[in-house]
């Protein structure tokens, strides 16, 4: 389980307005409540960015603030050439010393390949995503009979291996969920929309899981924002254990 | 013209390095420089992001010095969904406050809309870019007949009015430039790719010149990095200033 840091500003509880860091506070209380329920936090670089260098300054504080045996997925969504796509993977896996980022793959191989073969790091690419607009252009059917989606993955499996590469697949898209693994049955998904987004863990377990459990879930805004008070931390680590425990059981029954 | 703000810390000429904000420093003479012969300034977000939060620090203080009439491109190729694309737009048109942005279509139509409808802000979205890479999924052919490009170009212009939206449609594409042009005849095309990547000035703008003129050709590295040592603000306004020259007659021959 992964827990989603989309720390949004406006809703973040208004006793903690008057600390210094309020978005650093937030972060820290929900990492305390939630590390020994999760393997891996993924912070939304939009939601920091929208405070300029000061939430900069937060992220930078949070990312420092993450306990080291916890796989960080940067969420920036990243896809530019040649030279600001190597910009790009020095940012993340230099600068800021994350794990993984999430890229898109629109404008080809060539976008995705600065950040492969870096020892102990993944490219995250867009494969399915869990909007209603994935059917405008992954889902359109290509002149060979595979949708634009499963040609991505494709390129991108025969590219990287599972050691460099993971893919983003919807919660939502219950059968879908099943084609991808069939098309890249080793490569680790990055699974978000469950929770708020209406994905049901049982059954994108059963399409996604591997024999080495081969997905991440994420949760944001339900661990989040499950209480908006003084209580929101420990509202965040019940959320947490509870999906955790949820997560535990799947594990048994799909991936023994 | 619009002059790309690229600017890559370790390409900066060595005097400006004892400077407290060397980044800044180079991109006040760069400005100082060039604004005479130029309508538009892109900084690219790779390079300041890969400072961290100092790097977004100088990118504050250039967004505050360019001229206020300027057209300012955030080029950051953002795309994600929901309430995470609402942050993304808060942070390039409000706390930047940036005139338009570049983003990438992959996710769909969604990804774009809360970039839309903005009076005087503009939505850029990857149409076909320069790279090589983009034969991978841009060129693919649809089942319709279409290519993903012209799908993501025409679903796009079907939405959104060119008081709001234009596309990135890279200059290394001669006759595909003509065709971007051919299916969205009123929108402005954000072209990179002359220069160093060896588009050529003369065949883009007969290709993707309208009675508008209806094209911004963006200039990076061929002005940024014209000279390595002190004179390098002096040799960019030569370059720059020899690049506006040439539009000028092309905009005279193509666009009377």
């Amino acid at each position: 389980m992964c827990v989603g840091l989309d720390t949004d500003y406006r809703k973040i509880p208004t006793h903690l307005k008057s600390y210094k860091d309020p978005v650093f506070e937030f972060n820290r209380q929900i990492i305390d409540a939630t590390h020994s329920y999760c393997v891996a936090y993924k912070p939304n670089w939009a939601f920091y960015e929208m405070l300029g260098s000061r939430g900069i300054e937060s992220l930078e504080r949070t990312l420092e603030y993450l306990p080291s045996d916890k796989f960080i997925i940067a969420d920036a969504k990243r896809g530019d050439i040649g030279n600001t796509a190597e910009a790009y993977a020095a940012t993340f896996f230099e600068t800021y010393d994350v794990d993984a980022v999430t890229l898109s793959p629109y404008m080809g191989i060539d976008t995705i390949q600065p950040f492969l073969g870096k020892a102990g790091r993944w490219a995250v690419v867009l494969g399915l995503t869990s909007n209603p607009g994935s059917k405008d252009i992954e889902e359109l059917t290509l002149a060979n009979g595979r949708a634009v989606w499963q040609e991505v993955c494709l390129q991108l499996a025969a590219t990287a291996s599972i050691d460099e590469l993971m893919f983003v697949a919807g919660a939502t898209h219950g059968e879908s969920l099943r084609k991808v693994r069939e098309l890249v049955p080793e490569h680790f998904l990055l699974i978000p929309g469950v929770g708020i987004q209406g994905g049901d863990l049982r059954s994108v377990s059963s399409a996604a899981m591997n024999a080495m459990c081969g997905m991440l879930v994420n949760a944001s805004r339900s661990i989040l924002y499950a209480d908006s008070g003084t209580s929101f931390a420990k509202a965040a680590a019940k959320e947490a254990q509870n999906l955790s425990a949820q997560m535990k059981h799947l594990l048994e029954e799909f991936c023994a």
